[in-house]
Formats: structure tokens, sequence, C-alpha cells
């Protein structure tokens, strides 16, 4: 099977202008078929606060209402989607924003409001894998952010690492995938106060241990989980790295 | 040839939630190939002003500094062009949100500062059709929102009717092209303060004559210069009309 690579990059990467431009430049020199996914950054949080829209949380997490739905719509699909896009354009490579509307490539459903109501979350349904090998095939590299819709004209938030599991595990019928979590690191830390203390490879034994001794926490758990879901779901590499290990074999391995 | 539909949607059909849904589902109705473009509604104003941001003007025309091109990014891109997607998949139409970025469709330059800097303001330069063939070809409906890019990473504000017009020309080299101009009256009006009094027809000569008298002025006048520009460069059929006029022969035609 051929190679597609899909790339997840996240938070504090978006936030710095001069390391995201080296990032997408190494992106764009990545063979084609390729595909990139997104994450918030701080933008929307700060927009939220210039509008006056009150973060609200329950067991805590984000509850999506509709004026925070506006908001990452136009922030995540809008503002951080087409800047990326237009700088790819620059670096020769073919990109096409995308949110699961778009091609209707991501079917989700609204969360139920029981036992908690988290507004206008989504939980993925389906991926529509025609129309994203009739773009690859066509030279196309889609740019996801985190939005995705219910089919019936209501967008939805929806976690960046969970669509690029998604995407990762639909796609893994049609192409060799390899899916590679990229952060402001560079790959998991054995001691998080060390950045020099990356694993080369983590099996899921050894991240219930870590994760019981507390060096791995916070943020790193729904990433690792979604890590180890795509692994088990036949992904063929999975990986969680720095810009680096875009090109190169830095970073932590996922092994079962 | 084929027909091909470009179907340009004005400011107050965007403003009026109702309307919209309709529109869109009409629209959603024409055989393929279509496109549609999308002005900007009242919502990039607002959130300027939400925002603080105090609107720049220069000869009776707004400039588009970084942190306008922001907000219309984020409004136009983002906001209204996801909506509009997300509610044609309700239809059934497999809509695909664009900038002039995405594909690199459309390659704008930003204006030359003198003798009045606009901003961020792009003049088109060229339409990338090959692209645009393969999506329609492809079953996809292109809809554009009036943001293009410079093909370095800049993106930039272009008017929703310019980039219709263009779209409408570079296409008609391989379509028959009908382009329509959408907005809140049933076509242009002898008689400005008489919804009723729609002309059948336009030619250049009663535009003219009629801009003169002043029963045509203001918004109209660069809709009809587009208009008649589209015409001058052999697009098959022009129209100015309501959203009834989509799918009947409704509306102003314009004619040399």
């Amino acid at each position: 099977m051929k190679a597609l690579h899909i790339i997840k990059i996240g938070g504090k990467l978006l936030d710095n202008p001069v390391q995201l431009k080296e990032l997408l430049s190494t992106f764009a020199q990545l063979n084609v078929p390729k595909i990139l996914v997104h994450g918030g950054g701080k933008k929307a949080s700060s927009l939220c606060q210039k509008l006056g829209i009150t973060p609200q949380m329950k067991a805590g997490r984000r509850i999506t209402d509709e004026a925070t739905l506006e908001v990452v719509t136009m922030v995540y699909a809008g503002l951080i989607n087409k800047q990326v896009v237009s700088q790819l354009q620059a670096f020769q490579c073919n990109a096409v924003g995308c949110t699961g509307a778009d091609g209707n490539l991501i079917l989700a459903k609204k969360r139920a409001a029981v036992p908690i109501d988290y507004g206008f979350a989504g939980d993925i349904e389906s991926v529509n894998t025609e129309q994203l090998v009739q773009f690859l095939e066509g030279g196309i590299t889609p740019v996801f952010c985190a939005i995705t819709h219910d089919g019936n004209g209501q967008l939805l938030n929806t976690n960046a690492d969970t669509i690029a599991t998604s995407l990762a595990i639909a796609l893994s019928k049609h192409y060799e995938v390899n899916l590679k979590f990229c952060f402001e690191k560079e790959g998991v830390l054995a001691d998080p106060t060390n950045d020099l203390s990356v694993l080369t490879n983590l099996s899921q034994e050894e991240y219930f241990l870590e994760r019981k001794k507390g060096s791995i926490s916070d943020g790193m758990i729904p990433k690792l989980d979604n890590a180890f879901s795509a692994k088990k779901a036949k992904v063929h590499n999975v990986k969680i790295c720095g810009s680096t290990g875009i090109t190169t074999s830095k970073g932590t391995e996922i092994c079962l």
C-alpha cells in the first residue's frame, strides 16, 4: 500500500509564528499524499475573553455554547486554517482547508446532553474516505481544523487529536498511514522536567506505569489515549514528536 | 459546452437566516456544476465594533488594516462560509468552502499603496481553472468567500462581486456560464422606490442613462460594472436578480 502522512499540530506550535512557518515548510517537503490537522492555540480563548464570553466548564471540560461555537468556527476554520493554507501554498503545497462539513468529510453527532450537556460538542460517526481519497489522489493536501458537522446543517466542535485519529483509522484501509502528533516537546518525556528524557518508544504497559507514577499527566493523557487507540486499530505507525520528528525518526513511537 | 451556474449572494440575504436557508435550498436544487460566492453581511462590521476596531475609510472606501483582515477572515472564511457549507450539505449539495488560497484557486495582488493605501485589499491576477474544473467535474460545489491570497502566504480581502465576475470570465473557456448576482430585490429597478419596477433587461446605453438620472446609484453601480464587464468578456448569460431568479427567468438580464 502507498504511504500517507497524517500530521496533527498542537497548541503552542500554533501560537509561535516563526516555529509554525518552519514546521509548515518541513511539512510541505513531505512526499504526497499527506493531511494536516491543527488545533486551536490560544486565539479562541483570547477572542472569547475580548467578547466577554465566559468559559463554561463542567467536570473540568469546556462547554461549547452557541457563542463559543461561533468563536471557534471563526478562529479555527477561518483565521488559523486559512493562514496555514496560504502559507502551505507559498511552500508549493496544494493545501485545501477543511472542516468536517466541507465535502461532507467528517460526520459527527452532537454529544448526548445526559449526564453532562457539553453543548455543541461532536463525536465522530464516520469519515468520507471516498472523497478524501479523491482529494489525495488529485494532489490535494487537506488541512483540517477541529470543526465537524451533523449532516443537518449544524456545525460541531470536535477535538483535533480525535479528528487525526479517526482520519488515520479510516484511511488505513487505503494507505499505510503514518500518524504523528506534533507538539512543543520532542516526544513523550520519562521525566517531565527534563526535555532530553524523550522515550524512543512507549508500550501500553509502560504508559499505564508512567501514568501511575505521574510522569505522564494532564494534556498528554488524551493525546496518548488517541495514539494507542489508533495503533490498536491497525494504523501502521503512530508517533508523538516535535516538529523535527515530521521528517526524521525522532520522537516516541507508540507500540502495543 | 456544458452549462455552469455561478451565483453570487449578497449582503442582506446573508443577514436573514430564514431567507438564506430558502435560498440555499433553491441553489442546492440547481443541476451541477455550480459555484456559490457569498459576501459578508453585517457580521464583520458588528464584530469589528465589538472588538473596538474603528473602520478606517479613505475616499469613501474601507481600508483593510491587519486587525480588519483578521476579522473578515474569521467572519467570511470561518463563520459564514462554514454555516453555508454545512447547510448546503444538509440539502445534499456536496459543497466545499474556499478562499482563493485553498487549492490556490484565486491569486491576487495587494493593491499598490499609491495614491491610496487600501491595506490588505487584493486585486485578482489569475483563476486556477484547472483545479476548479477538477472540483466541478468531481461533483464538488465550491463555495467562495471574499478572501484571496498573494501566493506568498498573505491573505487579502477581495470584493465578492469581483470574485464571481473573475470566476465567470475564466470558466467561460470551459463552460457556458450563467452568472447571477442575487440580492434582496427582484432585479434592477427603474424606480428605486418601487420594488415592482424590475427591468427585464438592461443595456449598457440604458445603464448610463439610468445612472445619469440617478435611478441607479450607490451599491448597484459596482455590481452593474462587474455585470457588464462579465458580459463584455463573453460570459454567456449575466443577470441581476432576487433569490427566485436562481431557478426562474425572473430578474434583469444584462445586454450589451
